[in-house]
């Protein structure tokens, strides 16, 4: 038998094409279930300590709400937002929601 | 002059206890704070790998929205959040928050 030449390299199938694309889709999702973990422990410990900060304010007759530390906080937050390139608006809607549950558990807590 | 006898150990003053709370208060915040940085840099590292899919998606003309793994990821988180001492209810409607906002992009990315 005579060896044949190799054939000249090929150009991606349509089939290669959706195969890398279901690869790199999957490997885009396995890192957002890991991130999803950070987030949740991180949010979990956030929480710990908003419940000592609630039970602080409900012992001590404190405004569950704080309107000057929440401006702050959604100024820094802005600005971290800018710093680690994430959509400001996005950064702003998260905190406010971050922000409307934690004083919903405090008034919970202050009843 | 006669050495006094030191006075024995008064209680703490209402102004003892209020600058107790208020050093507390002042701990968890910081922490809080802390942890805010945490999760503006994961989510934007979360939003770089979101991006990546609806990229994905667009070029290959799935869908933007996959109910069948956000079905899974949401059991998941629910899972996590429950080792992670979190408040499933919770932790439900931040996930919910993050899939809607993700969507969001993916549509804007189609259009």
């Amino acid at each position: 038998m005579t060896p044949r030449a190799p054939a000249p390299a090929a150009g991606p199938t349509a089939e290669d094409v959706a195969a890398r694309a279901e690869a790199l889709l999957r490997e885009h999702r396995e890192s957002i279930d890991r991130l999803d973990a950070i987030l949740v422990y991180t949010l979990a410990e956030r929480f710990k300590h908003t419940q000592s900060v609630g039970r602080l304010k409900a012992e001590h007759g404190l405004p569950p709400s704080d309107p000057s530390r929440e401006a702050r906080q959604i100024e820094r937050l802005e600005w971290l937002a800018q710093e680690a390139d994430l959509d400001p608006a996005f950064a702003r809607n998260f905190l406010n929601f971050i922000i409307s549950e934690v004083i919903r558990h405090h008034e919970k807590l202050q009843k």
